[in-house]
Parts: structure tokens; sequence; C-alpha cells
């Protein structure tokens, strides 16, 4: 976790996001290993869709929109889609 | 939490160190209450004197010259140095 | 220019403010040597001062306000308050 | 230029690295459109091919290793690598 670009998409996904997306998703760019939704790193999602899921929700996943900032929304989304199955 | 370089200070205290700051120490920026060591917001040390522990350790204060790197001390210092107080 | 945070800092002050705060203005930290507006290592001003005169303007000093975003204000406004005099 | 994160990539490719990326190379995420060397946004190197080219130097591109750390070559390659050709 040496950049601290790289820790603002660390703790984005795994801490500030409530519940974190790690609670349900694997990635494994972020140590992250939930099993209860997609596993992004299979799933590779480009940011559009990632961010349209945590604006609008999708199926058991609930809306970010109230709880992080359309700009956090963006880091995550582009977080998810630049690691996810690297 | 609505800056990046905001959320890089905010996890470096309560996450990324291991132990975390928060656990011991009470700084109200950070949301941390411990109640192990110094509260920072009253001791206000300069970054150097926050530096200086983390490196070396002091008291029941491990050093945290193994989990972080050299940099990362630094913006431990100079975080914990300009918010403690205000 | 270690960390990715002080980066942030420093292009801010520099470059992303348009005209860029080190036109006009000496800050050590960011080794600008501006002559036309206060010098901010003596004038030391608080975080709540700087980001009033970014919003408003202030004598010749334009307004930021629509140039950059509530946040940026807010981080060049932490910046400049925790460096100067320093 | 509304993140943090971002704000450190386009930094670090407009300005940090000395000479700068931008004054040689074409990357339309950075407003970049040097056309010394090879368009970045046609090439789409990956990260390690980034990091390499930076580090040893290649054909007219000088080393960047007594510039820039290790870490911060790691962030423009990660950077270029993920925005070109987007």
């Amino acid at each position: 976790m040496a950049s601290d670009w790289a820790l603002v998409f660390f703790c984005s996904f795994t801490q500030v996001a409530k519940p974190p997306c790690a609670v349900c998703h694997t990635l494994a760019h972020a140590e992250a290993g939930g099993a209860v939704g997609p596993v992004l790193d299979e799933l590779k999602p480009d940011a559009a869709r990632v961010a349209k899921a945590m604006r609008n929700g999708i199926g058991a996943m609930p809306s970010y929109s109230a709880v992080l900032s359309a700009e956090q929304i963006d880091t995550v989304a582009f977080y998810v889609s630049t690691v996810s199955g690297r």
C-alpha cells in the first residue's frame, strides 16, 4: 500500500463505503474476499457499470447515493474497473 | 471525509498503522477516542515529536519502523501535528 | 515532493488555481516567491481567512469560486494555514 | 480535475517529471499533445512497459531514475496504462 492514491482506492473499497464493498465482493487487488455478490475479478465491469450499480443499487445491493458523493462513487468505479482481473 | 488527502490521513491513523493509532489515542479530527496513551488533542505534539515516537517507540508504544515506511510516518506526523487540538 | 498528498497541495497552489497562487504570493513550502500580494509566510492566515479570500476575492485578488470547487478551496486553505511560516 | 488522486496523476505527467512526459507524448486524458515520442493513446502500453522505459530510458527518451522515486515511476506507469486510449 505504498502510494497515497492507492490508499485512497483501498480505503474507499474496504472502509469508507458503508457497507464496505469488500464485505460482499471479491477483488484480489483490495485483498477482499466477500462471497455475497459477483466476483469482480471475473465480472471485470467497466467504470460506467460500477458507477450505475452504486448509484441505483442492483438486486440485493443497496444504492450508495446517500452514503458517498458522486466523486467518491467515480473513484470506486475507476478503481474497480482498472484493477479487476489483473 | 470529502477530500482524498483527508482520507489518506484518516485511514493512516485509523487503519493502516498496525496497531492503529486510534486504538490508544484520542484525536477528535480522526474520530478516535483511545484512552491508553496521551490525548493528542491535549498534547499537541509537533511533527518531529510524533515522528520520533513512531520511529523509536516510547514507553508502552511500539516502534512503527517495521510497519510503516519513513514516508508514511511523516504523513501521520504531519497530520497529527496539524489537526491536534483544533 | 515525496508524498502524493503533498503533491496535491503543491500543485493546487502552483498550477491548478488560475491564476496560480504562487504568481502573487510568497510561500516557502511551495517554493513560491510572488511579490504582488501579502507574504503568506508572514501573514500566517488561518484556514477560514484563506477560504474567505478565495471565495469572495479581496482587494486586487479575484474570487476563485468559479475556478475551483468548494472542496479545492478548502484544500488550499488547509494547506496555506498549516505550512505558512514554518 | 475533480479528485485528488486524479490530480496526482495529472501533475506527475505534466509537471513533476523533468522533462514532463507531456512535452513529448500525446495522452488525451492529460490534455497532452506532445509530438516527439510515441502517441500513448495509440501505443496503449501496459504498466510494466512504461515503467521500464522510464527507469532505463529508451531511444531519445532519458532515464527518470534520478528524477523520480521508484514509487513515482509506478504512479506514472499505472496512470498511463489505465487511461491511454480511453
